[in-house]
């Protein structure tokens, strides 16, 4: 069974800087590449994404080109940096843009993020990524997303300014690294479960 | 197949008083009992939780009994009323409690909530239902319960004092009782989904 | 005494759209109009803000003429939409903004927001007002501001999908406008008090 | 001037144990120690405290003790420990404790919070302060008390389990102490302004 994951990083910067955000994401990459899982990531610093809650603002608006590669997805990944102990500004901007999406429908007049499974990596240097998990993950579950069970992953540091997660070797954390691989195997048994068992047409379809 | 759904409410006040609560949780019952799915309620406030991070305090602590229910549900429904725009306290006291419970294993080395879904039920008589399920809802999942889209319903009305679910007739809401539907069928079929279709032992053990 | 306030509307339209959270924001007004304090609002999406934590991120952000006028202010008031239960990605950007500036220091070596003054006006058409107000709240008394007793008014209203603030005569609900009367008068109290009591520079400066 | 600081600590253990909320509580009363400011430190699950939105719940209800503590302080200071990724379950008890006496009026017709400021004080071993500082410092505006800069101290260690405050040594954290430090300072600023310019009685009436 062919699966793909896409990693939406919600870093302010843009891919011309490292981010450790995707420092952390490389470690749930590595279990889905050993399991034969094609992983796609996109900084969205890098893309023109205007403010509005519809799938498609037009005028240069590059958020259709993302809404695309997550049709396309069988797993959805949102990392984000934490600032004042929340998820970034970019990750909340595409947040309001997946839930603008949410009333379009799959073929059996399912929402469309249905069958798809989604998770949360948060990076930051001192505090407040179960805060930023919290909000995404009811975000992608309130959109239509699955979510199973351990599928948020994090480091932070102590409290107080200091090192982020590159810098200060978080790799080296075992709670975090076990979470990432926790995260990874219960992403893909539950992409493959749905792959196979798609959620029945009952009780869940959106009147128009 | 039998399926058991274990309804906890979080109210302020034990099973004396009506509680809104257990009004909207009703709506969900209605979808269950038609689907033959057997459905218990508790009113949290008519026991004595112990506070603290454990599965059993001792000491006169009725958790023990509680938890025996989790145990052997298959769909776990946590309700509560709002309070300063949040979950009420022993709601917050009873997602310590399932927490306090999440290093125990299933016969596979799992966590024993594994496999079990879970959803949410909030009233209030004005704002505050989103954040209260994002909090819940990802106490549960980051505790090992599966979310199925769509699992949160509620019902609050204009910013303001005013009338509470059942005084304001709140089933008449559209919005609420389709999101009842919802959630009952999204709970129901992944319920069936993981009784024939564990979650597999791998990448998600709990280490000891 | 000449007091100035100075509004930052989140919508995440232009100001060639009208704005519901502006309607709220105008009762406020109201008041300050009638106690002689002058107000000026500005619509965030109007603005080309760059993402990332400092208080010039260059290559036109204009964001340094928005500091510039909080600088001025000796009353801040953030309005935003809510979406999905929390406030707005420009208004996330906005606090993210003024965060990055949290640094800089006034002539006595205090933060520069020091013995200014802020609250939050909220609308949506159903629910996360106290949670976005929650947020925005923290975010400026960890950056320097003062928080007077009540200073958050919002809108919203039943359950679902619905008329927003301007459509729904959201002006009729006593609640709302007896909050916003509430929230005025605290602000100039409080903006007047510090005018004339600046906070001692004792046990408060920012160490370089 | 004479000024009284009460402590309210929402540790999930009673005073019969060691907390690390206290550890760090008592950074704070060393500056009030020696600005003579008197302290009062209460551990709530030594009480027995009630559930319900009332200044007095009867039937052995110990709050009004709590409430009488309270209307005769100065500066409030609530400390939480956190647990996942929030404030206890006895924090939020005691807000809405707080919150059920914001009804109850002044000599001039104002909440009985009013003049009175507040701060928060939070201890755990990974993650979640700035959420919990979050929703205190909210509930806390919301129901009527001041809220000076920068009046949240915390402590946090790096992700996943390890040691909390005490064992962790968490008063060689210099951005902690520093916190702990402007918070003691500002709360006292305040407290001292505010108990010779009382809040106008203007604007801010309770209607009854």
């Amino acid at each position: 069974m062919s699966l793909n994951a896409l990693f939406l990083n919600g870093s302010l910067k843009t891919s011309e800087e490292p981010s450790n955000t995707e420092g952390l994401m490389d470690e749930v990459i590595k279990h889905f590449d050993r399991e034969g899982i094609k992983s796609e990531c996109i900084r969205l610093a890098d893309y023109t994404i205007k403010y509005g809650i519809s799938d498609d603002l037009g005028d240069g608006d590059k958020w259709p080109l993302i809404l695309e590669k997550i049709k396309k997805a069988d797993i959805l990944i949102i990392g984000t940096p934490i600032w004042i102990g929340e998820k970034s500004s970019i990750t909340t901007l595409a947040m309001e843009r997946i839930y603008g999406g949410s009333s379009l429908t799959n073929e059996k007049g399912q929402c469309i993020y249905y069958n798809k499974v989604a998770g949360v990596v948060v990076t930051g240097n001192e505090d407040g990524a179960k805060h930023a998990a919290s909000s995404i993950l009811y975000g992608l579950t309130h959109s239509g997303f699955v979510i199973p069970p351990n599928v948020d992953t994090y480091w932070v540091g102590e409290a107080g300014p200091g090192a982020s997660y590159i810098e200060a070797e978080g790799y080296k954390n075992n709670f975090t690294i076990q979470h990432a691989k926790t995260m990874a195997y219960n992403l893909i048994h539950f992409a493959k479960l749905l792959k196979e068992n798609p959620i029945p047409a009952e009780g869940n379809l959106i009147e128009t």
